[in-house]
């Protein structure tokens, strides 16, 4: 494991050893215990895409682990505009030890990953959000002792949330249905990496009908309708997601502790109501949190030595 | 004391604390004696408007004391569009030990603070500046050897700098006199404040006349006229100002050994004439390096332990 | 030396004891041997222009060397709009232990410089690139084992780079030729002082034939036609500089062994052909990677006690 492009790169080996040193590393942060793995060494974070948790938890956790994080967003680097993609993958590995890109296409970060002799972290894309998923594993773990066989539902936009989601989900041997509405499906390559799994006995189904996807979810999972950049889309959106909000009366369908996860911003009121928000923000918040663990997690196995 | 919103909330005593463990970290700081008392802690620091000293002092004062202050302009924040407060209170606080906030409204650093679970520090709202007035009164105390007993007057636009002194320098026992235009007055709430500090026998007065406030002055405050947002104003505002400059006719009416303070920028000329800058530029410029001292005793007052 | 304002200001011996310093600094870093040498000291980087290597290398430097460096980019800072220049000198004087500025004009730096009590550093001026140079005349010697004698010859602009290359390689008693269009030619300060170090004995050649500029050159340097800023001049600029770019049949003029360098972003295609970029990718990216190294030694000697 050289880079951390998409979960789909990844063995079920690697995410689990990537959940259990999460785990340490949020055991030795909250006694306490100095874990300076990363001391002295240096994260470029390139940002293209504005940004709270993922800005905030990869500096914090770089401070934590005894290194530093530095915040490059698009406007003030030439990335992208009067320099290659190329020159600045290898301008940055002269300085750092480490990047991570939030970007728009995914092609980007494979591209500044192949010109890079320092590890590179996909900090969201188009297509995928692994750092996301990887909290959210750590996150059905910690409430519910184990991944293999719980049951584990999208229900919305077919994005890189679900995308990820679903890759991340049946590595682990999770089941896992999606309902997204049509013109709002996962990419194509998950679908055809979900069947390749199918064939070799994980279960996964997409549906149209969010109710059905809910039922016996141990995990129910939801992602705002309009991410950033399709504001002007919401309207639309609005219509073609109808029946798609994660209510009481789908989590009824649920298993009676299922629990929630929303990578946030949540849009209350659309994908998924007040109410249910706020009786599983504790989850919702620690998986927020752990995006801060299962990062230095990821930042650890890439960076140190 | 487990916020610094606003200096009404904090007794004498709070204040006097902080200002001693101002004087302190000063002296550690100047004599290289290392105080890592925040090793380990970060700070978020939420800009919704431009600023130097701010930005600085707190990020300095933080990396001093063995922590780490991250930046965060409302531009890549979400907070406030499309992210509630609430919510950006409880991620933040998931992430940070603490968190310093300027903006507009002071409504909205008292909610969030009341959804934080983790301290936070008012960096600048259109009500008050705490930070700034305790780097005032730590500098006025090491001008003057004490606070109680001393006349400060305060001249020009009635906004959060005037309420701020206002309420500090009544709290740790001066004498408090504040002239201001008519339409420039100081919050009613403060000035219900100060009414209830005189009956406990306090001295405050509100003149519209400049030169009677800074009679026997021990400390001259001015401020701009027109602060960042108001530039459209400036026009009105120099007419209606007319009169309150601090100027040395102003000055040989304060007390001969007077000091001046003023939070910068200063625009020369307008609020005060270049000539009285300059004669008072050490002090000045003193107050601003307090900014840093006063700062990281507030911070390790909220966030050591 | 107190500021690292312009080559001009420094002697051959200061240059040579800044290369020294790099040299070690490299050394300790490529072998893991810490060196702290401005332990809790802060940098504060005023940027007025876009920057990718000179916000990470000083960055990275100064946490490389136990320190933290401050981003402060013009949108943010006050500087210049508002607040005078010896205001905003003497502010980050109370705060910072330098200053690092990349700006327009070389009398922005210069009046800083002067009203500040830190030292001051410069980033890059329209005048002068001194960080660039330095790191350039690091790399030669890494390359070359000395510099005394070596003809170097700059092809293109005679912009910042072309200044401070000239007076940086004359300074260490290189030869120097520079090929520039006309209405493209240096500055006439540096001129001058080309001229008054040939009187005393140095080499110097202001041609508009860049292949006899080129001819027998050990090292050869160019730069973009149209720098930041000049984007709107970029087609007038490209047929004012046919027969500028650095191409193979230029570099087979040159000595066999000639080295290339470029201090990036490159414009592939305009000033250097792709085929020459990359048959000198390795000195190039040795040369960016030296900026950190350079630079660390000049704050070291500038900051340090």
């Amino acid at each position: 494991m050289k880079h951390l492009l998409k979960l789909m790169d990844l063995s079920k080996e690697e995410i689990l050893e990537i959940l259990n040193l999460g785990d340490q590393l949020k055991y030795e942060q909250k006694h306490g215990i100095a874990h300076h793995r990363l001391e002295g060494k240096t994260l470029g974070m390139v940002f293209e895409k504005a940004s709270t948790r993922t800005r905030v938890s990869f500096e914090v956790g770089m401070f934590q682990l005894g290194g530093h994080a530095l915040f490059l967003s698009s406007k003030e680097l030439q990335i992208g505009r009067g320099e290659a993609v190329e020159d600045t993958a290898r301008v940055l590995s002269r300085y750092c030890d480490g990047v991570m890109i939030r970007t728009f296409a995914q092609k980007e970060v494979e591209d500044f990953a192949r010109c890079a002799s320092i590890p590179v972290i996909n900090g969201l894309t188009d297509f995928a959000h692994p750092c996301q998923v990887l909290a959210d594993l750590m996150t059905v773990r910690e409430y519910k002792g184990h991944l293999e066989g719980l049951k584990l539902c999208f229900i919305g936009d077919g994005n890189n949330m679900a995308n990820s989601m679903i890759v991340g989900g049946l590595k682990v041997g999770m089941r896992v249905s999606a309902a997204c509405p049509a013109g709002y499906r996962p990419s194509p390559t998950v679908l055809e990496f979900a069947q390749s799994m199918v064939k070799s006995g994980a279960k996964f189904e997409l549906l149209s009908d969010p109710l059905e996807a809910a039922k016996d979810a141990d995990v129910v999972v939801t992602d705002v309708w309009a991410s950033m950049g399709q504001e002007q889309q919401a309207e639309q959106r609005r219509r073609d997601f109808k029946g798609y909000c994660v209510d009481q009366a789908m989590m009824q369908l649920a298993h009676p502790d299922a629990i929630v996860q929303h990578c946030l911003p949540a849009h209350k009121g659309e994908e998924i109501t007040e109410e249910v928000f706020e009786a599983h923000a504790p989850e919702i918040f620690e998986e927020t949190e752990n995006r801060l663990h299962a990062q230095k997690a990821v930042m650890v196995r890439l960076m140190a030595q």
